[in-house]
């Protein structure tokens, strides 16, 4: 017997069809004498729908309308899944964010999540009804609905299974699990039984398409074990990837030194060459750029080819690349730099690893197979448990292919 | 300056396009100086998916989970609305039944008004903002969101009329008030600038169209001016019905005998003839029907053919024309009846109008007019202000023309 907060996102509940799956899962679960507290999104296309009625009525539309109206989608969720249940003779009770208080900020369309008072759950969970609570909403002090921005479900999942003590957040999603890099690109990747949570979150743009990344920071702060599986499974299945915190036993065991291998396609690299160096010059590119609000990713400064200059080279988002550029060209001038060169045709690949902590040389064995396969560096960035490499996009998949073999997470190598 | 609350039906806010129409309406209103509370019904269509939907996973869905799904498509409305008036520079706050403290019962799908608190709309009104509350939907004492029923949003809207002790309360529909009958039987039925509650009420099978009932008798009960209006007019139309409380200089004036015809042929007629006359034949023969559910309308009870039985007749809606068949036919042998006849080619004709209370005459004027026509009476029934008779169907128009024109009620006759 546990208490097991359940999430589903929007693709589980697409139709009437799968939430009625959705349904005999739970009922497995409650057969088997476990509590359970389950966070849903709305339908698939359902909030894409609405976005599109606001738009035609006002665009931007007003934060605080937008809310109430984008809140509308999970409640069809709610109701229609208790139903399911209800009509199956298994007591349930659907809630809304504001019902269930869920507390937020009132910042709307991103507001955070500040108290959950239990006791409603509670007393529902015992007498024996299954709580469905709308995911991504919630409700201000002054009791406007707010929502926690896109994607916000899984912080719901993960923020009732930290005010309820759950025993597990279960994160029932489209895929069973985080894999060592994505299967389209190396077919011999495997799902990972167990990841930390650090490695979940350096492992982002592998996890984006699985998890919240805020949910995962918020499972870290309170510990709360998170499992990703797969609603279209059976059930029953023991494919899933549990992510959870680094425990002393694990360090004390061999480990894998890597657990995976991700990848973005979504940067574009700019540097301006021959900056006359002098302290703040850092400050001087990229505020402009900050002032843009464009975020930038990795950043690398080099002694120039004459000693007196400075080479600054950074990565943004591609969206953000034709802004930066612009920047780029017009601090050519006001700081007497050589030249600005722009590349977007390049990816970003990154080893994540809570192995690597205690191993050295991951690194160079790391540049040294990518050399072996002619690959040019064109960046590097390295933090404790990840080392991300820039290289030409179009190696990408050799690149991957290389590193997931020589690094020993091909499934046969493990098998 | 007045306080109008004002409610638009789904037709009206059927579309973005048709919303954006309604905020030009309002903020018409506004700019006089008027304070506004507007309700809002689920854009057009928008319900009737939403039951589609609770059908495919539970028939009947369970009464708690319908109320939560179904309140949701007042809920986009109120959002949409609230947007378009903040996008045209004018303050506008959306509130969900439960939001405003719309109190009732917990009678789910069917909940009755309780209580309002008309302070979270004071206040928004005090600071300039039109205040757009969700229709049909309410919130009871434990915080779960019951509805009130089809056509929910008319009582909604003069509940709150009534909580605020509002000027008037404005039902935008897609006709532009009442008529003496239907425009497609009598070309030339007029508009009625004004009608009482009373006579609103007994033209239900007219009114229906334009309001529901509940809302005449609530706004009744608490004296709110209800006026009926078309969202589709050009703002500023002078086209509309008051319906308000019978007011003393009405008496003194010369006024219309009769307000209205109304008609109805959704019923049937079913008859016992030749039943042994013994006291308590009346509950033998309805007590079974109403133990079936089935509510009747009309009765009439005549002394037989040979004085020591008793024919008895009574009408009943056409859907429950073939169980009431079934139960009479059962109650022939039973009660040693004659025989059982039925006939559902029936019509009921009504007219309606205060000022039958003060003049005799009316019904003899009634049933000669038919008589002239050759039109045969099946039925009568009366009351203060209604004569309504039975007739063959297939008398329908030539009857509704022929007393339009007797009493007076014809375009021509009046201007």
């Amino acid at each position: 017997m546990a208490l097991i907060v359940q999430k589903y996102g929007g693709t589980s509940v697409g139709t009437t069809e799968r939430i009625q799956n959705v349904a005999e899962r739970i009922i497995q679960f409650r057969d088997a004498g476990h509590d359970l507290v389950v966070v849903v999104s709305a339908m698939s296309g359902e909030t894409n729908k609405l976005i599109t009625l606001a738009k035609e009525i006002s665009d931007p539309p007003t934060p605080r309308e937008f809310d109430v109206l984008l809140s509308t989608g999970e409640q069809v969720t709610i109701a229609l899944l208790a139903m399911a249940l209800e009509s199956r003779g298994y007591s349930a009770r659907s809630y809304t964010g504001s019902q269930v208080h869920i507390l937020t900020d009132s910042a709307h369309n991103k507001a955070r999540i500040l108290d959950i008072d239990n006791q409603y759950m509670r007393t529902d969970l015992d007498a024996g009804r299954v709580v469905i609570v709308a995911g991504f909403q919630g409700v201000d002090a002054k009791g406007n609905i707010t929502t926690l921005g896109r994607g916000g479900s899984d912080t719901t999942a993960v923020a009732l299974a930290a005010a309820l003590k759950a025993d597990e957040c279960q994160i029932y999603t489209d895929v069973d699990g985080v894999y060592t890099t994505d299967p389209r690109i190396v077919a011999e990747a495997r799902r990972l039984d167990k990841i930390t949570f650090e490695e979940m979150l350096e492992l982002a743009s592998l996890g984006a398409k699985v998890l919240q990344i805020r949910a995962v920071e918020f499972a870290s702060k309170y510990n709360v074990p998170l499992r990703v599986l797969s609603s279209f499974d059976e059930p029953g299945s023991q494919n899933s990837t549990l992510i959870a915190a680094e425990e002393e036993e694990d360090n004390k065991m061999e480990q894998a030194l890597i657990s995976g291998i991700a990848f973005n396609r979504d940067e574009a690299k700019l540097t301006l060459q021959g900056v006359p160096d002098q302290p703040g010059v850092a400050y001087k590119i990229l505020g402009p750029v900050a002032d843009a609000n464009i975020e930038v990713d990795m950043i690398i400064q080099n002694m120039g080819a004459d000693n007196n200059t400075t080479d600054f080279t950074f990565t943004v988002h591609r969206n953000d690349y034709p802004q930066a550029k612009e920047i780029l060209n017009q601090l050519v001038t006001s700081l007497g730099a050589k030249e600005a060169t722009f590349d977007n045709k390049i990816v970003k690949i990154s080893m994540v690893g809570v192995g690597m902590r205690s191993h050295a040389g991951i690194a160079s064995e790391m540049f040294q197979a990518l050399a072996e396969e002619g690959i040019n560096i064109k960046m590097i960035a390295t933090s404790e448990i990840k080392i991300s490499v820039v290289v030409d996009e179009k190696y990408l998949e050799l690149a991957v292919r290389t590193l997931h073999s020589q690094f020993n997470l091909d499934e046969e190598a493990v098998s």
